[in-house]
C-alpha cells in the first residue's frame, strides 16, 4: 500500500509499504482522508517529534513512521475481541496513544499520561491507504457527517479543548491570536460556546478574512495596528479569555497584557524557547497562565456537534490534494501561503 | 502625635504631627501594634509604592504621608453615621481603599478596584498614634483574640487568600517558595486548609528552622540542595500547588518545574521586572499560572480561627520593637538579619 513515511528531516517519503496486519484487539481502518497538522510540519522541516532512537513503550514503533494523525475512514477488519465496531463503520480516529496505568490515566486524564504518544508521531499514523489502531482510539460518525468532517475532528479536539478547559463563559469577551487552522477552530469552539465577543488577532489578512468569515467579531492585523490599544478600545477593560494560537512572543505578551481583571490566557500553541512573562501585571490583575495538551473526553461531543450543524468545521479547509502530493501541495506549500489553512489530503486513489 | 512619616527614599521620620480629626463617617483608632511588611520596606529603601506627585483619587491624600498598614488598637472616636462600631472596640483594620463603584468592585472584587490603594501607602496609615480609617475596614477582635494577632490578621490574609484563591484541596502536596513572613503564614494557612505535604524552599537555614517549627513537613535549602530533585523524590511526581513568596527567577522557575500534572503555581510575590518562564513544560503539564494581590472577603474568616487556635500566628513574631525605632530596629535590621521574620511595633508609648 501507498504511505508517506517520515525517514528524517526533509525526507518524508511517498512509498509502497507492507500492507499491515491487524492483530487480536486491534482495528484496521481504510483511511480517507487525512489532514496536515503543524506537528506534521516540525516533524518534515525541523525533524522533531517523531519518535526516533528507541521503540515508543507502548506502541513498540519507531521511525522510519507513516505520519498522519487527522484521520478517518471506514473499518476495514476487526481482531479477535473487538467488538465496538464492524466492518464497514464510518469513523474518526482519536489517536492518543496512552498506558491507561499511571497516576493521571487513572484519573482519566490520559492526555498526560507519563508515556503519552501519537499515532502518525510515536507509531505509524493515517498517511497510509490502511492504519492499524486501538477499538479505544475509534469514534463512529453519524450517516450525515462526512468523512471529511471525521478527519477535522481531531484539530477541532485541540481548540474545543482548550475552550471547555478555559474559564470562558457564555457572553465572555475573548480574544484569539493566531488564526491558522487551530485559531479558526478556536473561533468556531467559541462561538459554540457563546462568547459574545471573539477577536481574532494575525498578521496577515487573508487569515483575518477567513477568521471574520466563521464568526469573529472584530479581526485585528497585529503588523499593522496597536493590538492592545484595539483590544482596549473594542472592549472597555480587556478580554475575559485569551487564547494563545500562535507560539510566538509578541502575541504571548498581548495575551497577558489584554486579559483583563481575573482574566486567564490559554496557551494552545507551543512555544520552542522559554518566554518572558510580566508577573506584576499578572498580580495586578489576578490573571492566570494556563495552557492544554491535545484534548481528553471531547470526541462524541464534538462529533455530536458536527452533525447538528453547530460546528462547521468544514470552513477551516482552503484546499484538497492527493497522496501522491504531500509534499509539494502540502508541507512545503503551507510554509509558503499564508492563505492557507487546513488542508485535506485524500488516501486512496 | 508621633507618627512615622515617609518623606522619601530613606527618609522616614519619627516625628510629632497633629492628631486627626475625626469627621462623620470616619473612624478614629488608637493604634496599639503595627506590623512592619515587604511593601514598607520597598517605600523606605527604595522609595516605591508610595503615593506621590497627586493626591490618590479616593483618599485625596499623598506624600508625605504615615506608613502602616498591618495594625490593630481600639476605637477612639466615631464620626456622626456610624454604627457598626462603638468607642472602646478592639479592632484590626483592613487597609484596603476601593471605590465600591467601578465593575470589579460591583462584583465584590474589591481588591481590583480601578482605584485601589492602600491605607499606609495611599493614605496616613498605622505608624502613628491615632489613625482615622473607614467603618467598612474596621473588623472587632473577640476578647480572646489580642490585639499583637490583631495586627497580624492583614499578613495572613495575603497568605491565606494565595490559599484560598488556588486550587489547593485537603490532602494535597504543596511548596512554599521562601519563608519570610509571607510564605511562614502561607505554610500556616496551607495547614489549616488540610494539605499533607508542605515543602518549605529558602536559602536561609534559621529562616527553614522556622518554617519547620510552624509545620512545614519538609525544608530544602535551595542554596545547598538541588530543590527540583528533592521535591520530586519527596513527592514522587512533584507537588499539587507552589507558592512563590520568593519574588526570584529561580524559585520561580522551580515553582513551575515542581508541579506535578495538572498543578498551579501560584505568585504571592511582586517581581519587579519580567520573569522567564518554559511554557513548553506548562503545556505538557496542563499547569497554571496564577498570581493574587492583597485580599478579599476574609478578615473575619481568619479572626475566627486565630480565635479558635486552628491558625497560631503568633508564631511568626520575631521581635517587638517601639516605635521610636522604627528605622533602626526595624526597616533596617529586616535588611541585615535573615533570622526575623515579623517584627511587630508597640505604638502607645
Amino acid at each position: 500500500m501507498k504511505a508517506a513515511v517520515w525517514h528524517g528531516m526533509k525526507d518524508v517519503r511517498i512509498e509502497n509499504v507492507e500492507e499491515p496486519v491487524v492483530n487480536p484487539g486491534q482495528v484496521k481502518v481504510k483511511v480517507e482522508w487525512t489532514g496536515i497538522c503543524g506537528s506534521d510540519l516540525h516533524a518534515y522541516h525541523h525533524g522533531i517529534g517523531v519518535q526516533t532512537g528507541a521503540p515508543h513503550p507502548i506502541s513498540g514503533e519507531m521511525a522510519p513512521l507513516t505520519l498522519g494523525h487527522e484521520f478517518a475512514g471506514t473499518v476495514a477488519e476487526v481482531g479477535d475481541g473487538v467488538t465496538n465496531v464492524s466492518v464497514g463503520d464510518r469513523v474518526t480516529i482519536e489517536p492518543l496513544i496512552y498506558c491507561g496505568e499511571c497516576e493521571y490515566c487513572r484519573q482519566g486524564r490520559y492526555n498526560q499520561c507519563e508515556r503519552f504518544g501519537f499515532i502518525g508521531l510515536n507509531a505509524n499514523g493515517g498517511f497510509a491507504e490502511y492504519a492499524i489502531v486501538q477499538p479505544y482510539m475509534v469514534h463512529k460518525l453519524p450517516a450525515h457527517v462526512s468523512l471529511e468532517e471525521g478527519a477535522l475532528v481531531e484539530p477541532t479536539a485541540v481548540a474545543f479543548h482548550a475552550v471547555r478547559s478555559s474559564r470562558m463563559k457564555v457572553g465572555d469577551k475573548v480574544a484569539v491570536f493566531g488564526v491558522g487552522p487551530i485559531g479558526l477552530l478556536t473561533i468556531l469552539s467559541a462561538k459554540a460556546a457563546g462568547a459574545a465577543q471573539i477577536i481574532a488577532v494575525d498578521v496577515s489578512d487573508e487569515r483575518l478574512a477567513k477568521a471574520q468569515e466563521i464568526g469573529a467579531t472584530a479581526i485585528i492585523n497585529g503588523a499593522r495596528q496597536n493590538t492592545e490599544e484595539e483590544i482596549l478600545a473594542l472592549t472597555g477593560t480587556g478580554v475575559d479569555v485569551a487564547f494563545e494560537a500562535a507560539g510566538a512572543q509578541p502575541t504571548f505578551t498581548n495575551a497577558v497584557s489584554t486579559v483583563k481583571k481575573g482574566g486567564e490566557v490559554v496557551v494552545i500553541a507551543a512555544f520552542a524557547k522559554p518566554a518572558s512573562i510580566d508577573l506584576m501585571q499578572l498580580m495586578v490583575k489576578e490573571a492566570s497562565v494556563t495552557a492544554i495538551l491535545a484534548y481528553r473526553h471531547i470526541f462524541p461531543e464534538i462529533i455530536s456537534l458536527i452533525a447538528n450543524g453547530t460546528l462547521d468545521v468544514k470552513q477551516v479547509i482552503t484546499k484538497k490534494i492527493a497522496l501522491d502530493n504531500l509534499i509539494e501541495e502540502g508541507f512545503e506549500l503551507l510554509i509558503q501561503d499564508k492563505s492557507q489553512a487546513k488542508i485535506l489530503t485524500k488516501i486512496q486513489p
